[in-house]
């Protein structure tokens, strides 16, 4: 077996149910948005077959697995080293039985696995468009940031092909994207059926939406109670607090 | 000059700037959501010409004409007895300069008022589909609430065609409509710039949606801070008895 830890890379613990996760100081690490997403998505049915698109270090699998019952999830990512990384997190918590990941560019996906043939989609995209923005310099950061290998169109396009009907899609991302993301997604026959709206704070306005969409699901958006994440004192609101398993 | 009240018909006291309004005790009588989109329009620059569509008892031109400077305000109500009242309405408060009511159906408007004319659109259309949802059995008010003389496209058809290039629309509507409301939106040109969200209580889903779009914009869309409506306490928050101007 390869060694555990390459050059720059450390051991998180995630202080859920006693899993842990590898990390690249130097890259992208995994946020709020990520943890936030895999509790949007926690009830998915037992048995289900997951998908998770640009998984990076494999957060999403990795905490899904422990909120999910007998699921098989499939992370896939783009970026060979981090693809690795994201491997060596899975045997390091034993979810190898559960999860695999899969190194390739989304794109490539319709011809690998089975249109379909998945129950739910997980994905915590690229927020920027190419071009926009501050570009961060290291390749990691510009690829996990930015649409650069692949863009909204086609996480909704693949996913959608992918999906069974009546398969679900969730997805994290920016509200000043939103009705690109709609659009989008009527266009491929996912119909958006929840919304959530994450707020900094109470007088604060949105910088993160959860959206959830059904494939071939009839038109009826709930707009789900807001999701402030600090308090008037700056602390994680009890729901935060939950979402971390803290209390 | 005719009678000033009708039968059925009372006069409510807005409690802002003396304005008062005349309803029918039987028909369609404003709600909230009326008011929070006055609220909503307000920053309306100095002369612009308004169109209200859908005006009912013409609470939007009113409460729009004390909230504005110098500005034209055309109200259009399809129901002949409504149309009639908001007109006396005006004339009540002295703002026939700035008020003009018109008796139409919006979908005749593109033939009688002038393509690309305003400056801004306002409506607070009906919510509900034809044939959904429990159907009030009074006829004014099934035309208020529902889809019976023009639907949402309609109105943002009409909206696309009479604004001028950079004009700005904004509409309350409910959040279930909201994938479609933005489809449409986009499809008739009138990018979606700024949405916020009603929260009845802060731990409640949204059950009310303000939304301005702008003729000819660029895709960016901001999601506001959340409206809260009422504390844990049943008394309305700060923010609505502002609105309300009772503090």
């Amino acid at each position: 077996m390869e060694n555990l830890l390459k050059e720059n890379e450390r051991i998180d613990d995630l202080e859920y149910k006693g899993l842990k996760i590898i990390q690249n100081e130097n890259g992208f690490c995994f946020g709020i948005d990520a943890v936030i997403l895999s509790d949007f998505a926690k009830n998915l049915k037992n048995g289900a077959k997951i998908l998770d698109l640009g998984t990076g270090t494999a957060i999403l699998p990795i905490l899904l697995s422990k909120k999910t019952e007998n699921t098989k999830i499939i992370g896939v990512e783009i970026q060979e080293d981090v693809a690795n990384m994201a491997k060596r997190s899975v045997k390091l918590n034993n979810l190898e039985d559960k999860i695999e990941i899969l190194n390739e560019n989304i794109l490539n996906l319709t011809n690998i696995l089975k249109i379909g043939e998945f129950d739910a989609i997980v994905t915590n995209p690229p927020y920027k468009k190419k071009n926009t923005g501050i570009i961060n310099d290291k390749e990691a950061k510009i690829i996990s940031r930015h649409e650069i290998t692949a863009e909204l169109k086609d996480f909704i396009k693949v996913s959608s092909k992918l999906l069974k009907f009546g398969g679900e899609f969730f997805m994290v991302h920016r509200p000043e994207r939103l009705s690109e993301i709609i659009s989008l997604l009527k266009e491929y026959n996912l119909e958006p059926k929840i919304l959530r709206f994450v707020y900094p704070k109470i007088d604060k306005p949105s910088n993160m939406i959860l959206i959830k969409a059904v494939k071939g699901g009839k038109e009826f958006l709930k707009v789900e109670k807001p999701l402030i994440v600090y308090d008037e004192n700056q602390n994680y609101t009890n729901e935060i607090l939950k979402i971390y398993n803290k209390i």
